[in-house]
This record gives C-alpha cells, sequence and structure tokens, in this order.
C-alpha cells in the first residue's frame, strides 16, 4: 500500500525519529567501564518523568504485564489480601495475576465506563480493621475503556484511613501522557511500559518504586528471580545489570526522556488534552458517546466510541483497517463490538489525529453508520484552531532551526 | 513539535521506507567486480518506468536542472534555435539556461495556467521550411501552475510536418507520476529527477534518451564534460561510472524501481489521478479555482489554487507550516502571493491526502478566507469513499503479510 | 573516538545490517487481522534453527535469564528435585535461579574448565531409582569458560536407564551458531536468548518446547503468570500475543532467520568453527592456554584465554576497550583476572576476528605479557588462508548482486 | 557474506554512524522559511574546515568532477591558458576537463609518483611576461598514486613572481583530511567532494572560492548554468538555493562538520598521519615499496604500493575482494596492476585498518608473494602501542558517556 499507514491504537504509539534513530545503535558491551555513565543518569532522569525524588526505578525486559508481577511478586506473600476493581479488560488481567500468584484478592466489580469507586474502596478499607489488605490496586488509565481513575483520592482515604496497604498503580497508559505525581500521591508502585508515553517500541517495564515498597521486598515470600529488585538493585545502583540488558532499547530511552523533559510534562499533559478534547468534539458532532459514562472518567489518551445498536464496532476497525491503511482499537472483552477506540497518545499532533478523524468517518459511512461526512473532522478543526498556540512568525523564525 | 511534519508539496516528495533503507547503506567500491551485476538491470529497470525500450538511461548525480544541461550541451550547438513555450517558472528557467548556453530560443509566451500551446508550435514548426529549429522543448508538467501539456500532440505535428527537430522534454514533476511514454511518444530526451515521482530524495538527474538524440551528440559542439552523453556511455556500458557515483542513491534506486514497477505503472497513474481529483473536489466545495484555467490542463501530481483577492498564498502556506508543520507549495514568481500550491505525488494515500487538506482548511479560516470548515474534507471523502478498491476481507488476509 | 568500535565479547554480538533494519519499522498493530500471515510462518522456521519438527516455539519478552525461568515454572512445583551442575558463571545462575523458585538443586561441583560430568550424571540418575529427580539441566555452552558440553550423551543415559526427568539445556550461547539438536537429542526445554547466535539485540527469550514438557505444565505448581506457556499457547496458536509483543524485536527476528537460514545451520556451525579454530591457533602462538582444559570442551562460540600468573585478565579487557575502543569478555566471577574472553559468533568473519586478534596483542604487551607482535595473527592468517573457500572469480561475477 | 565488508579504498570512505542518520531524514521543503536558520550557519562552518574566513562556500549536487568544471567555468574565458601538472589519473582528467571546455592547458608531464614540480611550474611562470596564463592547476593529493603536493610552494613563487594567475587546487583526497590552509595559502578555488574526508556518501561537489575568483567570474565567458556561481550567491546568501538542493545531504554534512569540528582539524590531521605511517611501517616490513618516490611525495590518505615484477597488483584487489571481503584501490591507467592502494582516510582507526592489512598480507600471500605472514600487521601494531595516546583511565572513565 503506498504511503505510510497510520496507528490510532492506544499503544504501542509512534515512536519519534530521534528515539527510533537512538535505538538503532551498534551493540555494546553490557560491562563497559563507562556503562555507569550512560545508565546511572538516565534512571535519574527517568524518575523525573514519574515525578519522584524519593522513588527508584527499575527497568526489566518485559511487557507491562512483566511490570504487574514485578510489582506483586517482590512486596507480598502468597494468601495476602490485595483490593482491586475491575472495570475493563486491563484492570481485570492484573487482577487474575494476583490470583495465579496465590493472592486473595478482594474485587470490587463496577460497570465498564466507570472508574476506580474511590467510595467502596474507602467502605472496604475502613472495615479492614485488622489490616489484612496489603495492597491497593488502581489501573489509573483503563485502556480498554477510556476511563482515567482519580490515584489521588485514594491516596486520601488511605492516609485519612491510616490503612498502611501499599498503593500500586498501572500506570501503562497514563504515564508519560497525562498528570501523574508519584511522590504527592504516595504511590508506592507505579508501572509502566515503554510502549505508550514512553514513545518506545513494546519491550521494556518501567517502574518506579517507593522506600516503602522496596522495604517490603524483605518479607515477601512470592517466588521471583527475574523480576526480583535485589538482584536489580545490587547491579543498577552502580550502573550495571543482572542479566543483559536491551541497551538499544535504554538508548532509544535516553532519547525519548529527552524529549519527554525537553517538552515538558505539563505541556505534555495540555497537549494530549488539547488532541483528547478535539476527539470528543468529533464524537460528539458524529452524535455518538464515550465508553466513558461522565466527564469525570474521560481519559486524554484513548477514547472509547460506543457505535449504535445494530453496528459492529470490530468491523469498522477491520474496515479502516484493510482499506485505508488505519489502525483504530478493537473493543476488547466485554465491549467487544459495542465500541471501537481511538488511541491519541504519544508523539501526535493535531493534523496526524484529524487524518485518523477522517478515516474513522468514512469507515463509519462505509459500514452505514449515520455520521455526517466531514462533521467530526470540522468539530476538531475548530477546536484546534480556537486553541492553537499563537505563533510570533518572526520570533519563531529566529529561533528555528 | 511533537509528531510528524507533513509534506504537501510538489517534490522533494516522501521517500517510502524501503527506499530510505536503501539508501542507508555502507559505502561501497565503485570499481567492485560485482558491481555490473547491479547496475546493468538496474538501468534496464528505469527504462520501464520512461516506458522505453529503445532509450538509452542516464543518471548524473545534480538536480532536475542539471538534467536540462545534459539534454541541450548533448545535443545541440551555439547559436542553434530551439522553440519553447513559458506558462510557468519551471519552463521559464529552462529557457533561461538554454540562452545562457548560447541558444537561440524562439519563446512563446502563453498565459500561466495554460500549457504547451500545440497550435501555436504547430505554426512556428510548419514556418520552419529551413529546418533552423534544432529542438522543441516541452514542459510536461509545468509545477509553478499545475498544468500537465500534451506531449504526444507535439509529437504528432512534428510527424506531421516530418520535421526532424528533436523533441525535448522536461519530465521532472511527471513521470512516474502519470502517464509518460517515452517511445511512444517519440521523446527524444526525457529529463527527470530523483526527488519527485522518484520518490527519492533530490540529487540525481535521471535521463532516458533515444538514439536519435544520442547521434546528435556527435555534432552537438556546445562544451561538456561533466554532463557528457559519451563519458557515461563509455563507462556505463560496462556497469561503471566515469566518476564516483552516488552509490547509496543508486541503491535507493533500486528499491524506487522495485516499487514502482511492482504497483504497476498504469496503477500509479490512476492513483495519482484519484489522489488529485479528491484535491480538486476539496478546492470546488471550498468555492475556490485552479491555477490551471481548464480540466484538460489539469495536473494529477500538483494543484495550484488560487487564493480570493485581497488574500495572500504565500502568508497562508508560511502560516500552515509555522502553525501546523504542514508544508505546502509557495506561489512562485507571477503568481507569488497569487495561489498556494498542494502537492500530491509520489508515496502517498488518501488518509495523508486528507490531512493535508484539514491543515489546508485550518490555515485558510485562520487566514480569514471565507471556506467552511471540514467542506473540502467532506467532499474529498466521499469521492475516495466512492473510489475507494473494495476489499474482498478474506482474500486480502490470506494474501497479506 | 573515530572509526568504529569492535565487539568480541560472547553476546551481545553484532546486528546484522539487514536485521537492523528490521528493526528499525514503524509500529503497528498488535491485534491487526494480517498479523497473522507473519507470525505464524516465522513461528515455525524459528523451530528450524533449533532443528525441530515436534517442539513448540515460545518467545518472551525477556532476557535469557526469563527464558530460565519459564523453563523451569511452566514444568515443575515447588520441592522438586532437579540435577544440574556447576561450572561457570552462567550454569552458575540457573541453579541460584532455581533454588530461589524452591526446587531442590542436586548440584554436581566440576572444575570450571570442564562441562557437564555425564559419568557424574549416570550415577546420580542411576541412583535415583524413585525418580525423584524431576529434571536435568545442562548448560549446553558455559559462556564464562568457552566449555561446550555434550547434550547427546546426557540424553543418552536418560535413555539408557530409561529415565523420564526432563532435559533443559540453556542453549543461549550456543543455539544457531554451534550444532544443537533439539529433537534428535530429545532436549525437552532449549532455552535461547535473542543477542548471540539470533544476532539481534537482547530482549528476547527464545525457547522451544517438546510435548512431553509441555504436558508438564498441566502438574507443575510454581507461580507464572508472565511466562505462563499457557497463556501464549492460547494466542499465539492464532498468531497473536497475550500481552503487547515487542513487534519490532519479531520483525528482526524474521530477518535473522532468514539470515539464518539462507546460510544454512550445518555451514554456520562451520563458520563458527573456522573462526573459533583461528583464535586457537593464535593463542598457541601466543603461549598462552585456555581456561577449557581439553579438546572435547573447546567452545565455537567463546574462547576463554587464560593470563600467566602476575598478570590481570581485565586490566587487558579494560585497557583494550580504553585505548583502542575493542570489547573483550571479562573474566567472571571464579575466574575474574584469571581469564580474558574473546567472543567469536554471530555475524563474523575471518577480517573482523583478525582485527579483534590484532587488539588482543596490543593491549597484552602494553599491559607487559610476554607476547609476540603479530605471532598470533600470523597463526590465525595461516589457518583462515588454508582454510579459505576457493572463489571461482568468473562464477562468482557471475552470480553477484 | 557474514559480518561486515571493510573499504580501504581512497573514497568513498566509512560514513560514520552519526552522519548516517543525520542523512536518513524524513524529506523537507526547500523553502521553508527556517530553512536558513540551518543552512547560514553550516556554511560558515564549512569554511572553517578549509581554514578560509574570507572564501565563499558552494555546494553543488556534483560529483568532484562537477567541482573541477565549476572552477574553470566561473573563472575562465574560451582560449585562456592554464597551467597544469600531470602525473596521475585524477590530475590527468583534471586537464581532460580543460581542454574539452576549449583552454590552452600548458601541460606539464612528469613521472607518475612524483607531484607538482614546482621548479618547472616557477620556470613556465617566469617565462609567461606576459601574463598569458590565467590559472595555475595543483592537485594536491594525486589519488592514484598517493602522492601530496606542495601547495604552500606554488603560491610562494607566484607570489614571488607576482603573477596573477588564478591558483586552482584539486583538495579532493585531501580536505579534512590533510593540512590544508585556503587562506594562509592564498588558494583562489578548492574543490573538495563528500565521499572522501568529509565522510558522506558521494554526491556533493564542495567549492570554497576567494574574492578574486568570484570576482573573475564577471569577465569569464565559459558557458554555465548548473555550476554557475552567480545563481548560487544570490540565494545562497538567503539561506536558500538556486534549484532542489540534496537537503538530506546537508543534513548530513551538518553533522560531519560537526565531528571534523569536534575532533579539530589539527588532531584529524595527526590521526591521519599515525595511521598513514602505520601502513608506511607495514610496507616497508613486507619489503614493499610505494609508488611516491619520496618521503616529502608521501600521502597520509592514501598509499598506493608497487607490487613485485612479475605480479598484478589489480590480482591482488580482485582477490581480497572476493575471498576476504575487502575492497582495496586498482591500481589506474599508467600505474594499473603494478600498484595496489590502500586508502587511510575518513572515519577510520587502527584497529580497522590492521584488519585490512592483515587482508592485504592474506591476499599478498595467496597470489604468492614472498610476504611474511603478520609482519606487516607487526610493524603496524608496534607503531600504534608506541604512538597510541596514553589513557587516564580514571579521568577517562569521569569523562564518559
Amino acid at each position: 500500500m503506498p504511503g505510510t499507514t497510520s496507528l490510532f491504537i492506544p499503544g504501542p504509539t509512534n515512536v519519534p525519529h530521534a528515539v527510533r534513530q537512538a535505538i538503532d545503535c551498534a551493540m555494546e558491551d553490557q560491562r563497559a567501564p563507562d556503562l555507569p555513565a550512560f545508565t546511572l543518569p538516565l534512571y535519574e532522569d527517568v524518575k523525573k518523568v514519574f515525578k519522584s525524588a524519593q522513588g527508584q526505578v527499575f527497568v526489566f525486559p518485559a511487557s507491562g504485564t512483566g511490570g504487574w508481577e514485578a510489582a506483586i511478586t517482590n512486596t507480598l506473600s502468597p494468601g495476602d489480601k490485595v483490593l482491586a476493581s475491575r472495570f475493563g479488560q486491563f484492570s481485570h488481567l492484573w487482577i487474575d495475576l494476583c490470583e495465579r500468584h496465590a493472592l486473595d484478592v478482594e474485587i470490587v466489580d463496577v460497570p465498564w465506563g466507570e472508574g476506580t469507586p474511590v467510595e467502596t474502596y474507602a467502605e472496604r478499607l475502613a472495615a479492614d480493621t485488622a489490616g489484612k489488605i496489603k495492597a491497593v490496586l488502581v489501573c489509573h488509565n483503563e485502556t480498554a475503556t477510556g476511563v482515567t481513575s482519580d490515584v489521588a483520592a485514594v491516596r486520601k482515604l488511605l492516609d485519612d484511613l491510616d490503612h498502611p496497604a501499599l498503593l500500586l498503580v498501572d500506570g501503562v497508559s497514563s504515564i508519560a501522557s497525562i498528570d501523574f505525581r508519584m511522590d504527592e500521591w504516595g504511590v508506592d508502585i507505579a508501572v509502566s511500559g515503554s510502549q505508550k508515553g514512553f514513545m518506545l517500541p513494546a519491550g521494556m517495564a518501567i517502574l518506579c518504586v517507593s522506600e516503602k515498597a522496596l522495604a517490603a521486598r524483605r518479607e515477601a515470600r512470592l517466588h521471583r528471580c527475574y523480576f526480583d529488585f535485589e538482584d536489580m538493585i545490587k547491579t543498577n545502583d552502580g550502573g550495571f545489570f543482572p542479566y543483559t540488558p536491551p541497551l538499544h532499547m535504554l538508548r532509544g530511552l535516553r532519547a525519548s526522556v529527552d524529549l519527554l523533559l525537553g517538552e515538558g510534562l505539563e505541556n505534555i499533559f495540555a497537549r494530549h488534552h488539547r488532541l483528547a478534547e478535539g476527539v470528543r468534539r468529533a464524537v460528539s458532532a458524529w452524535g455518538l458517546d464515550l465508553c466513558a459514562k461522565e466527564p469525570k472518567w474521560y481519559s486524554d489518551t484513548v477514547s472509547a466510541i460506543k457505535v449504535p445498536d445494530g453496528f459492529d464496532g470490530n468491523a469498522i476497525v477491520k474496515l479502516a483497517y484493510l482499506r485505508y491503511g488505519l489502525s483504530f482499537g478493537l473493543g476488547l472483552s466485554e465491549v467487544a463490538g459495542k465500541v471501537f477506540r481511538i488511541g491519541h497518545l504519544g508523539d501526535l499532533n493535531e493534523i496526524m489525529l484529524l487524518s485518523g478523524l477522517s478515516g474513522a468517518e468514512m469507515a463509519m459511512r462505509d459500514m452505514g453508520l449515520p455520521i455526517e461526512a466531514g462533521s467530526g473532522v470540522a468539530a476538531a478543526q475548530e477546536y484546534y484552531r480556537a486553541t492553537a498556540k499563537p505563533v510570533d512568525f518572526s520570533r519563531e523564525l529566529a529561533l528555528a532551526v
């Protein structure tokens, strides 16, 4: 197919040119004497992306799922009780992983389209006077439904109740894209992956871990070796690794973190909000609804769009891919066929996103949805125009390279 | 600026990934014994892109301007008369080059927005009973105005008059994108460049030369060395070069020609027509006119769009670049400010083009043009939907890699 | 430092240009409908590299250590007895991993420089009349000492004793470089990694698993989720994945496997033997000894060279890196300082290796070792000349591209 | 063929990774408003490589041959007399180019292996009391024979005689590798190419032109358009171009110039001298002679090595290529078969070069030359060891990235 295809899935996201070039490096010796001069500052800078000064960063050659596993095996013991809520495919999978590691998961099911039920959590934690709940899980951004949860609120109730449970957060599709504050929110472990806001290919689980969670490893009796924090600490502290690291990916991470800190986290969050809001304007112009039930749940990294009864969201995704070379996100599990998803995170701007909205319009019309051609695009255009950063043409040119 | 910028200028065009990778090769010895096994088949295949079986291909490390110079210095002598028409910046520049090489150019000026005036050519050639006109120049696709000329018609009148003049054609922005037939149209020299339909970076002038034009080098007394066909023939025939060739670009050319012949020239022409027609539908929906005065002149590789009085086309281009990261073509020379240009050639598909149309709408509205948001995009969408190749989903998947 | 640096460590190895380019791809949707058309044939072809028709391939985003973990957690239960031998850092680490997963490891320590003690294994297995030993571990190629073990012999004694233990093999630094025969040797799980013979960056554990080992997962009670074969099987069988796969690495694996099968496994083994033998000739010319005690243990992928008393092998490695831009392998653990290692595996030829031997000579002489300049290089040169494939110049050229 | 092939020809030279990555960029608009912010500083920095503050830089999409043509067509008129010496294939070709542009070349033939005959030049210029000689040509580094001429001496005699002739220098295989001083030596036009010391692929002629030579364009009546300084000046001064520039190559040039100025010209010259001297030590150890007759002619970028009677230098080159994947330089024209050449310029270090010397030894021995295995390598090793920059290990590590 001539031309480029376009990716509007909620990860993997587009890898910026500078990051791709950094990854495309010659292989190197993971025991070279000057490697720490590369790795130590890198790990320090990755912490900034988590907004953490206190935490310790771990990078495992793994997917985000591996990050979930690292989070629990290093802090918990068989039979430990954890509190978790299920409202989408990814919050479900983390629960499943816990159960397969013999944890006792107290599951709070809420309708898909809502997020972490802070009030229910409050009840359960308040009831846990014996302190049986060792960890509270929060899926910060449920990728399957486009729902963002309120991590700070969970922290607050733990503090209010003076509950000692660890706060473990899945930030795979939020960190480096939308507001996340490791230290301020008192997150104990934040799990992220390389292939979303970090704008890298898949293959690295990136975690930030609080001192409290680190200390928990001493009592945690779940088996672990590959994902053991201890082995990492022993070698990482000197700038090295317990086993062969994917140095090409770490070179890419260096470039990615340079881009992230160069743009500025607050600017990145604002950009993602602006891009997302344009999509929401388009959805509204189409006369459709989001899966996320209320604005407070709206995710700025992914929108799950409900298709009208009688239509198949997954067929739209398939048609868009085969006919127009566009990748949108399928509806998964409980919402399979009922939604299709537009990912709007990572290395993205409004012009790229408008091509995706155009393609979505075409695919929906091809499938017979009663959508007006150009309507969503026009709504998004107008929003983007109104919110475009004014360009001081003369100054811009003077600064340009 | 996050995300990719987009190029809608009429060249350089986007370089396909496979071509970029082919260019990114290790340097190699231009005198290696196995080089002919690479170069000889390559040159044969390049001829196919010109639709020539009889011609000989020359590749100079140069821009298209160098190709113009090669065309005349190898075939003409100081004081020779050539017939040429001027209707845009690029037809103008070739004439200028001829004059600086001491040729006597009989210039036929026609309004910008029209193309080669076949009837006037006929008159001039008919009047040239003494055969003073040694060459007739045709700018197949005037990039500045988006006008395509009728080369076959010029051939026909030369044949009808039995006039011996060489037919020299500037196909820089047409060849490998829109219909061009070297042998069938009796073109004596076709000049192309790497950075348009060949989808390569700038840096190579690619010519196809008829036997008649080759024979003319024996009498041609214009000085030449760098661009001398003779030196090329002596070495190219064995698969080598008279001076260091840009082998990385030739490796890229191999990849490009593989893509072109793989897609099929007729499919490429059809794709360019479809893409162009979508743009024209958008222009019409905006209530604007093309610079090209009549449909018969419409170019399928570039559209020059007239902006209403009181607006500055070049300001639109500048704003689109600085605010939205989009490159459109400036109006040049006589039409500076009066038009802006959308290039729609090379490695392009409808989704990419729709992002350009969205950006054009935004930039025009930002500048105050009375354009309805989404109108052009909607018109193009509908055209593209109506003309999309039907996808047999099951078969498509079976074939896919 | 101008010019390229050179890597003579036993992994990561040089990534061939074609593989690097395959990795450097645009991100893609891991749920695209045409993905199975890519993944299913790939997995089939990876099996060929293991010389397996019966086995099933698993690819985890992980290092080789993750592969070890996958091998045991999917087949064993807490308290299970496994038989293993320790004769280097890597055989040690796998044992350590087993112990941390609550396995009861019967360790056979042998001097570093020897390999798997087949006779001792025979005794232990013969004594295990109750069938307590559930698995036998073999480190096929101990990277720390340059020692290759006889896997076939271990298979034979299991067969001779009719012992039901699984045969689990660490082939990280052997597979795709030296002779390995999954099916013929009755290996139950072979663990490899991307960064050695597969000539990819680190980041993928690649396993081949027998039906018998697969069946064992049903009884195996070690916790697992990330490395669970079951989840992989459910999705891999349709061409998909249980979590986001590193598709760029799989694209690279496709290119790598194409190169491996294109060159031919037997040719690859022969090339590695020839390259290694040249190094051994050089070592001998230097008057030095290998860590491997006998020729039967000699590894064709890495040579650990003993430095004379009073010299520090690690200082040689450090000097070679800092002064000449060359990476050799450090001596690890018990042999730290006593050896330095030359890796000679992967995408390598004799000319590259001669530069490493030159650099080793320079570094050793810089450190004061009584080595004659050029002696090792000359010995290797002569061996390589004597064993160079004769070139039929005319035919070679005719075939060349 | 597994592994990388190696290039020891005197150009094209290896392109550094950073330069290759800079070249591998997305296409961009050559009329973008911010382009001058890139081009203007670049051109200023290129001047530094020529050691010129007064000159003006021109970059043509062309080979070095195009640079020769630009040099004469912009400064001379048909029939003008130029003084030139011929002592190799490249000095010959420039003379030939002059003659084909109707210049009257006063040729001084000297034996191949010597350089510009300053005394004969002095005689000819002294005899030219009428000032008929409009330009003096010097081939600074004759690539065919490995001979470097004394440009400063030619300047001195022009000054001593107060002769107004322009001093035109071919620095294609010298500039950015060995000492060259545009302003100090009063060079009027220095011609270079991208594919030698600039470490780029072929495709750009890079010139530096004095004010005096620029002024000469006003009287120069040789036809020119593609290579016209005037058109370049008009557009370059604003940061733009008269025709589509190869921007990818200019992006590469930026990276190359950054590397050159980062390493420092004097360091580069010293490195090239050291590398060359190691090769000369090897040649001496082999018992062979250079084509360059005296040390004063020795080139630090290329060594042409005479093969003993009865042997064919070109067969050595061919064998090295086909059997060992090594590219050496063929003997050209008058010295075809009598020499083979080792290029040692550009992005190179001693370890890389030692692999070339090893390969040369093997190829020569394969062809039956009476060369002792390892002898040249040993001699070069010892020289490189003795001249290696001492490494302060602790400091080096602290600074490393």
